[in-house]
């Protein structure tokens, strides 16, 4: 059993903390929160032993009617690898702690690359990460573009990437981020940072991205567009997505034309937490002409790493080191019912 | 076994039918649709037998893989009783259909009181309801304000109650509802029609409501004031607040203030689509003030009504006739984690 | 002076009305409205003759306190042309009374280029509507669109547009529309229909188009992107913009990077109803990659297409047959201040 | 003519200084900036001589295109009276150098009470006003809820006030505030602060008040209960409305139901920026059931202040002594359109 500790209990980490607990071969020896607040009781309720950054505040919690189990450094202690799902910006600072303690780190896509010198998505570079003691998983919407990007590129050769980003403005638990009635240009610049981000991970990709905000708390939209070396059928590049384990198809019969239904979908499958953990990728949206491929693809962007943080633990601990055969498994432990 | 149908297979009447299906005592004998859509995909992930409005459209259906068991009538033909959940004011041209199958029958909040003649309340009326034929349950609003006013009630005695009610624009799931950037009065009379509602329910109950629309999709939030005949302490308030099975304490330490956060954490404590079935009853708020009593609740419009729908089919046919024994039985079977 | 008649006094009429109103050459003889509402208190404000589709409720204005000019055909009597601005897909309707009482007319983007046979830009074919009977003003996204691309296909020839456009769910006064929490795929294929429109008018162009709906009632963004014969500089295009009577520059010194800050801009220039004539283009978001042009701009979709239909009344009537001096008029009478 | 200084040109002070400029009485000596910005080419637009905090940054305001006539200290000595319209928390601090300059100063309702000593309303307290050095206008929510609870106690006397408040996240520019998707208890106890912030300038009235925000940018919406020492007819009550020089009648003729269509009416009817300086009072909400009077009052949060503000001047400089004088002078200045 790998053991893993999750640094940081918020939107990502309690996805990634349920994802660890699901896997046959993993088990959560901690998780860690700065404050008592609904999340540690949920971390209660889940059995997690509760560890808190700053000793001093013990009582808080203790008066609050959740156990601790004691400070980071003793959740690291009892870690062969962990997850810092802390704020962005955050999880840098604590490189040299997980230093210390000789534990495994996976960092997520709010740190810069340079964090630690590798940037992983498990459908481009899990050999790559075999064995390595740090790794990047790169953001929610990073990822759902290697994945499209990598998929068409094996098949078909990719010249040129254009994609643009309607991104949510807050998490739908997130009460102070707006903006409320605007779409801000994020950044007004072109091309926006998501580019050479992808690159971190596919360096060889020709890509120029854009991106929004807009008052919406569930899912980014991606409009992608990818000029090909071959030109494909349509009834092709379906075939590729409905065959992806990380890709969905949100079919036409389904009526769904909005990330709102296609959440509500996903809820109704009785997903955990209604997370859709692949690409949402709108089939009747799917268009070739010429050699420019087009498609609708919806990201959400408290799930679609977790399942890559697993993958991540598994090429680490180097326990398994085929990305298809950790793939299949992350996926059967979380019950991937397709769309 | 009670064989229960669902008419309308939407928001509601896919909480029903789960909800059934948990019970031990009851089964679901069939859901209907009138089209293809992603919730006949999830009647048939569930197994529940199928039934379509129009047996012309059965092609419709299986050409999405769907397969059909028949038209409303055969489904009616299979039950002991069907809980209608079609859109508001539709319910009430099915009455003559239920009527010819001798099929008992619940209707939703969305349909006048006189479509039954008898409007529910677990905790309020539970035993006027035992062997009825046909019983409406109310609104989500007007079920959520029946709680909180009965309870006080009975321990204080309730005076006059005014209650201001910010009601969600659109479920979820709503594309097509707006406002988007308004506080829309609905009505722009007072007092609105709820407080007769309540009346339907609780008919002694001298109260004065007011609403309004905002452009939210999860819950309302009800302000309530009570004059009441003895003052109380705010614990004691608390302490009916936290015994009820169907009320619910946000308790300050979760440092919960708002709707979302809320829905988010009923979705970490692992309900069923992250449903709040009690009335969400912020701690913080609860204030007598001389003998009045101040408090703010959060209704989830897509889930308090499914527990009373569950209560009213014991009742109905007979099989329970104690309301605690039943709210304990529904309860109990769904898993209400204390919030 | 041109006597129009404004058949619609909604969104887009009550502002044709205005700018008919600031211009030297043209009088507004009427508007009609079909019932009282707060527009019909503002036309009797302005002086504006109110007529009324159905007699039979002149009463109900007139308890209203607002006094009934006649009915449509009354209107239509008195006018030498009218502008249609009824809702989307009714204008059709009227062509057979406009003929009847040989009225020049004018349709909107709501209606088919086929109601009038020729739709409109006056940047790109204002010419070709000198004199005509019927003319349609393309929406204004199209609208948005057309000016963009003639402004640079004159100087440097466009191969290909690929534009996103990011919609607006409702108009600020619209209560009614939603989505509330959704991106919407509008339509969900691609391409979406408003390349065919921008053919309408620039029947070569060679374009893709694709959009969505998103929760916001300021303004349509637009990405647009343009494969070019020639290689500008960024300056060039920038001084192309900068010189354009019909677009405007947004410049990285005021800080503005939203659809929000633009509408407080143009609102604290003084703008009448705040409104953004021209196209708003981000001066940062200009960008020349290879032979490749990128920039954000914003559509203020209830003002864009008021100058343009301002600029129709001239050619159609034949009072001035020069674009540019019409558009200039226009332009001072309503006090453009460049943002 | 008074010379005004406004210290902080955003969402309430370039809203100040239009209407001093718009004054017989008053001028504008300067108004004052931290950065270059969109405001600051308004205030150029305008005439508005600029001053700005540190005069470090005159380069960047200066390469900007903005002249800057000195530093807040310099338009200080230029002034009579200074309108501090800072941020919250932040017009305390400015107050020793107020008195250093011997300038007389205001400050809004973002400061506690104790910044001046003194709170203010027209319709409530100006001959209190008369000659003070320093003084602070309350709040936008507290200025609407001064104006109807004075107006019905002095006809009817208020026993007690229970209002409820519906607030707007963000002004309609302000990008970064939320929530999106979310009622949100602000503050979660009862009473909230809003109660005491009324008795600043009414001491003897029993109010209690709470609040909630939720995602519109455009008024805030007040249910306002009172029970009354003598009981009016509801016609009574709607005529002192329909006189009071700073609320405003919403007819039901306009069939306007929300802050949406109200503020598309003040848009239409040519207010400057849309503003709406009275309490908009929805006609068909004004109920009176027993001894009670309900109504729903919209308040435009940019706004309303400003008229207040005024009035403060002419107090404060003692050039009008008489409360109702003064409000009429302004009204007239700003072109009061009855709505």
């Amino acid at each position: 059993m790998i053991r893993v500790a999750i640094n940081g209990y918020g939107t990502i980490g309690k996805r990634v903390a349920d994802a660890v607990a699901a896997q046959p071969d993993m088990k959560v020896v901690g998780v860690s929160k700065t404050r008592p607040s609904h999340e540690a009781y949920v971390a209660k309720q889940r059995g997690y032993p509760l560890y808190i950054a700053d000793l001093a505040k013990k009582g808080d919690f203790e008066r609050a009617g959740i156990p601790v189990a004691g400070d980071v450094e003793d959740m690291l202690k009892a870690a062969d690898i962990v997850v810092d799902a802390t704020p962005g910006g955050v999880g840098k600072k604590n490189r040299a702690l997980y230093e210390k303690h000789g534990v495994k780190a996976i960092w997520q896509g709010g740190e810069d690359h340079e964090v630690a010198g590798f940037s992983f998505n498990s459908d481009c570079n899990f050999p790559d990460a075999v064995n390595r003691s740090f790794t990047r998983v790169v953001s929610c919407n990073t990822t759902g573009l290697c994945r499209i990007i990598k998929a068409m590129d094996r098949e078909f050769g990719v010249k040129n990437v254009r994609a643009v980003m309607v991104r949510r403005g807050g998490d739908p638990g997130d009460i102070k981020r707006g903006p409320i009635d605007a779409v801000v240009l994020n950044p007004v610049t072109i091309p926006s940072h998501h580019g050479p981000d992808v690159q971190t991970v596919l360096p060889h990709v020709n890509i120029v991205t854009l991106a929004m905000i807009v008052p919406v708390t569930m899912m980014h939209m991606h409009v992608v567009q990818m000029d090909l070396e071959k030109t494909p059928t349509r009834e092709q590049v379906i075939q590729i997505i409905e065959r992806h384990p990380r890709m969905g198809l949100v079919r036409k019969s389904t009526g769904i034309t909005s990330t709102a239904e296609l959440k509500e979908y996903a809820m109704d499958l009785g997903r955990a937490r209604s997370d859709l953990w692949e690409n949402g990728i709108f089939e009747e949206s799917v268009s070739v002409i010429g050699n420019e491929l087009y498609l609708f693809q919806a990201i959400h962007q408290e799930a679609d790493v977790v399942v890559e943080n697993i993958d991540a633990i598994r090429a680490m601990t180097g326990t398994v080191t085929d990305a298809a055969k950790s793939i299949e498994m992350t996926n059967k432990a979380l019950g991937f019912t397709p769309i």
